[in-house]
């Protein structure tokens, strides 16, 4: 056994995995403590130094994998997930990047590449992605059309909502989340009474263009599950879902039954035949 | 017949049931009059009277069904719930502990436990958690990331919506829900104008995720629907739904029907052959 | 012919169809126009007039419609409609009724009873509700209960949202439906600090709920389709559907092929063996 | 080959697709930048230059689609859909035709005719458009009747919401998306107590007529889904989706196979008989 071996025994073992979890969660609580000022004025050297400590141990678990697992770490999405979150936590924080202190509590998201339940729940996530880009896109060109048009339209009666374009874009975007859309279009609506039509357009076609995504999402989601179970549920015994997978190049197991029997019978019924014709 | 029995008779008739649920109503009919300090100060000694004797009621109800069911009574979790939702009421409620006179008003919530249809329900809700939980699990653990990241920056310009971990955690929780995240973010964004940036993910992962928790739910319950249906539907014939039953060992009725058909034919076939073969 | 089978034949007309939703159609601008207090300064009087002249014709086609299909026009739900909304515009409207009038306005909903497209999608509606009622007992059942408990925790501090049971009701009312909960949140909030367990627990139970009323209305919705398409699916032949239609006695039409050949393969094999024993 | 079919190939190569897209993305661009006063102020003629250069090239695509498919050019909705659009942009639009000024943004839509993805999705949406009419004409009619209601009830108490029958509309699809309500009904509430009962009956049949609209087009985006895939799905193979095709006229494949065996064992055990009665 090299030490390779060995050290992938070790990064593989349920208690390593363990130890880190634990690891990452007293680091969220330390990140957490540190955003008390009160308490950071008093313990925040000792927090900061747990903080360092925390750190270097994850550099350290990283590398073992990295020597453990070799070119198939690299191969893993979640690795570079992990390596791209303490890298953060590497970089210098000083002038015009302070504002990556803040990402570094990103390290606490290093529980979905830990926890398989949570990795799963996140693979599916971005899983559904891919089929709800074009919607996604045509969202975006929409909310980029009625920006230009709102910004023409309000930006002198409205300058608080519709000022310039990316003004535009965010109170567009607040629109279609249905926060406060009535209070924007009284403001505008007071000096320019028509804009009912644009709001109750946009209103309108933002709700059926998030309702059809959402049901894209969902039949996407219901044919993967139903694919899924009848391609090798538990209990997908042999008389299970009659023809329901789609790749099955026959008959289902229930027919199949059937037919061996009728061909037997049929050779019972040649040799019967053929018996006779040979008297 | 010993006493047990008998009482057990009473316990599990519809009056006594029916009683019950009366009691019940009535109780939360006093607890609702209750809130009104008017009628307290002319009535508020008999309605605390009759509460008291409703009371000592559930408490006779509930000392009844533990002598006539002993151990199963305990086996039911619905009679821990009536358990708790009593030993509330019988609580001392004065100096710290008066939010406990508060809970009181959760023996109406007997009903749960007393109607079968409502049990039904709730049970169903307690069901569908399980299938939640991870989805669960990293809601909470993006809420808390985003909090800590919105406290570190956001503390200072909008002390109102993120002074401490706690507040942030519930304006975040708010803007989750997609109520006044509008009004929220332009106060952060007079000061830090890149807020948008925070606001908008967030924004967008958390309706993400809530429709991946929606969709699991939907999915789950419509497979749970599927195998309840093939299981024991009222009307489900020797021919009902062919194989969708993912644990019958064997092939569907209509198919063991033809098999059974098929098995006496060659039975036949064989007999008339051996006839044959002895002549 | 009698007068009733042309009375009738005049009523199931087409073109008598139309004129009564012509007739609607112009009642419902005519209402729509009495709200304009200039108009009816006016025309005020020609309006009224035109109205008397609809109802007195709706009351004209209701009769006719009585006399055509006698005891079967009582026993269709619609004409009830009918009649409480024709009802409804007869009553007296002054004094203590004047609400009533408010209620003449509803005539437009007629419109529902006699398109048949319209009857058809709110007679689903109401299909939809059974199923609905015991989830909806839970949640007037929780709305109580924290109506209750709301006011007598939140009574003293914020009596703008809590003062007592019906305020209580309708601002509990106001955040299931996520609309401004966080404002009045952090109203009460400000006194009691704790009081954000009340809030957030209720939004999540609500949101619980909800969605649960939402997907056994959804999958009830997808089950009935189910049903129908396997029941009467205009292409339904003879090997439609294996065996998902749930009220057939026996196996399902492809089944019964394979039976009735297997039956008729055994009798000629029984006879077989009669000749054969009796040679 | 002839000028035509040269044209023809130009107009369906896939670099001139992506040419006309890339012109879409800078006139898309230049329509954002033409927002901003400050830069117009400076720079604005040379971007009318430009917009005007992409008109004529749009003007000059759309001459060559027309003269290479002729007739077929017009039957494609699309191709009305493009012309409309750049109709738009060559209008006066001087005087009273200033608002088309804005409608030109619409030139950034072509990318909805032009990119084969986002035509689908758009086609899509408007295939699910019929099925939701009859419910979208419900809510209008609700709306109509609701606002007239409002208007004669609480046109005195709270003019800012309900003044007259535009106002009242467009209030109550405000309450309709839930945004704001509870504010709106506080205000008339104020005046008129009982005036909960309209806005909470409202909102209860507003959201469960949203909640069938939505059922409604769910489960038909379901059922639509689940015929394409029976219908020809890849791997349709001759055992998949027993029955499941509501067009096929016999039995399914499965069942096929065993009558086709059945059917030869019959002629043959029919044989053996005749051939023993000859005997």
């Amino acid at each position: 056994m090299t030490v390779r071996d060995r050290v992938r025994t070790i990064v593989e073992a349920p208690w390593f995995q363990a130890a880190v979890v634990a690891l990452i969660l007293i680091n969220a609580l330390i990140l957490g403590i540190e955003t008390s000022p009160r308490v950071m004025a008093v313990h925040g050297d000792l927090l900061h130094g747990i903080d360092m400590v925390i750190l270097a141990l994850f550099v350290l678990e990283l590398g073992l994998r990295v020597f453990a697992h070799r070119a198939d770490f690299f191969r893993d999405p979640w690795s570079w997930f992990d390596m791209v979150i303490i890298g953060i936590a590497l970089l210098p924080t000083s002038g015009p990047f302070s504002v990556l202190r803040v990402l570094r509590v990103l390290r606490v998201l290093r529980l979905l590449s830990v926890i398989p339940t949570l990795r799963h729940v996140v693979s599916g996530l971005f899983r559904a992605l891919p089929g709800m880009m074009s919607i996604l896109f045509l969202v975006m060109l929409l909310l980029y059309v009625s920006a230009v048009m709102a910004t023409r339209l309000f930006a002198e009666v409205s300058p608080e909502y519709f000022n310039d374009l990316p003004t535009s874009l965010f109170t567009l975007f607040q629109i279609a989340t249905a926060d406060g859309w009535g209070t924007i279009a009284k403001d505008v609506m007071e000096h320019k009474p028509m804009a009912w039509v644009f709001f109750v357009v946009f209103v309108l076609v933002s709700t059926l263009v998030a309702l059809n995504l959402f049901i894209a999402v969902a039949v996407e989601a219901l044919e993967k599950d139903d694919s899924e179970q009848s391609d090798g549920g538990p209990g997908d015994g042999p008389g299970g879902r009659v023809g329901s997978d789609p790749d099955d190049g026959g008959p289902d197991p229930g027919h199949a039954l059937i037919l061996a029997e009728l061909r037997s019978l049929r050779a019972e019924v040649s040799e019967l035949r053929r018996e006779r014709q040979e008297a």
